[in-house]
């Protein structure tokens, strides 16, 4: 059995999003944001106090932690072919680096647009940091339009993984206010995205779930704009 | 024929390691940091203006950016069985896990001190910024400790790629003067990886290749402490 904790519409969208393509079933718990401050015995399951947080039971009990490595292995494990790009795969390489990207380049940098500009108490707030990391990530994103001008998804002539995890950047840059910015392509790229059933599926699982286990529905509490 | 773009010490350190301790064959072109100031050309070969990029003539001129998805893919094509740890393995989903978070976890905080400590000019400096993530930086760190008390490496029972993911994330930590906070399992570590034989060969060809192409040969540039 998989388990997977996650907060509405947080990084942790990356791997439920990647069980609802894939199909394979799981449990969802569901945690307010962010969990450090709200969900004090969370450390006792992940003692970073971050999500998303997964076990695997049909895995020796595997734990992940990281967003696009778990979108990653559900890949490789239960979508081969599909999901998955396969190392003897032209693309295998492009495969890994968007990977990697839609996390290291392009979540990372609206992180700090999130705290600073969200969730820190008044006196802390930083607009130069703001400002910084919101250039910063719309510099980086348009240099996928070329790319999303030519082809419907990242790599391999098929959706996978790699379009999870650049996808999602795309979610939160929308949950913040900045998709007006995007380029074209990139706009119709999140929007074929967002149309797709597992996307669908997923935010319908996570309103679900959150109304079940009495945790708020929207993201605003990740985001107080 | 393997093409690395790199600058002393930086993130692209991560790839260099790896091609040092797989030992296939590589041409190494140094620029000074950061790249897009001092670099200004180097857009025309990768439009995002950072390093590592590297090219692989042998696989239908693939590009890369990520210095850890690099580091994954060199591993599954150069070095099966060695570092890297194929899906049929045990430990896949730790190594994927650890790979990610060498970067996303422990790599991005540092940044931060590095640009806000080192970088901006004296009137952009953001010593609240600077703390924020030193101390997130070793909150995330000392969750490795109870592993690496236990065993050498990370996962897989020998050396991986995703040692040399983390393993770069405490070279840095070194080069910001934030080493002395290691706990002592996470020093031995370090002590470890700083003594393997590619990692001893990567410091000695990025110092011959600054020296050749007239590039400054310290890290200092990088960090102006």
């Amino acid at each position: 059995m998989i388990t997977l904790h996650h907060c509405v519409s947080a990084r942790s969208f990356r791997p439920l999003w990647a069980l609802e393509e894939i199909g394979v079933p799981y449990e969802l718990k569901m945690l307010p944001f962010p969990p450090r401050v709200f969900a004090r015995g969370f450390k006792d399951v992940n003692p970073l106090g971050t999500i998303p947080a997964l076990t695997d039971d049909a895995d020796d009990a595997l734990f992940m932690t990281e967003s696009s490595a778990i979108c990653q292995y559900l890949a490789a494990r239960y979508s081969p072919g599909a999901l998955d790009v396969a190392p003897h795969e032209a693309d295998f390489g492009r495969y890994l680096n968007f990977v990697h990207f839609g996390e290291a380049t392009l979540t990372f940098p609206q992180t700090l647009v999130l705290r600073y500009a969200h969730l820190e108490p008044p006196e802390r707030l930083q607009p130069q940091i703001v400002e910084d990391y919101a250039r910063w990530f719309h510099a980086r994103l348009r240099t996928l339009a070329p790319l999303l001008d030519a082809q419907p998804y990242l790599c391999a002539g098929r959706f996978t993984a790699a379009d999870i995890s650049v996808g999602y950047a795309l979610m939160l840059a929308e949950l913040l206010g900045q998709s007006a910015h995007f380029a074209p392509s990139i706009a119709e790229y999140w929007r074929r995205l967002r149309e797709r059933e597992g996307f669908v599926r997923a935010l319908e699982a996570q309103e679900a779930a959150a109304l079940a286990q009495g945790v708020s529905t929207t993201a605003s509490p990740l985001l107080r704009p």
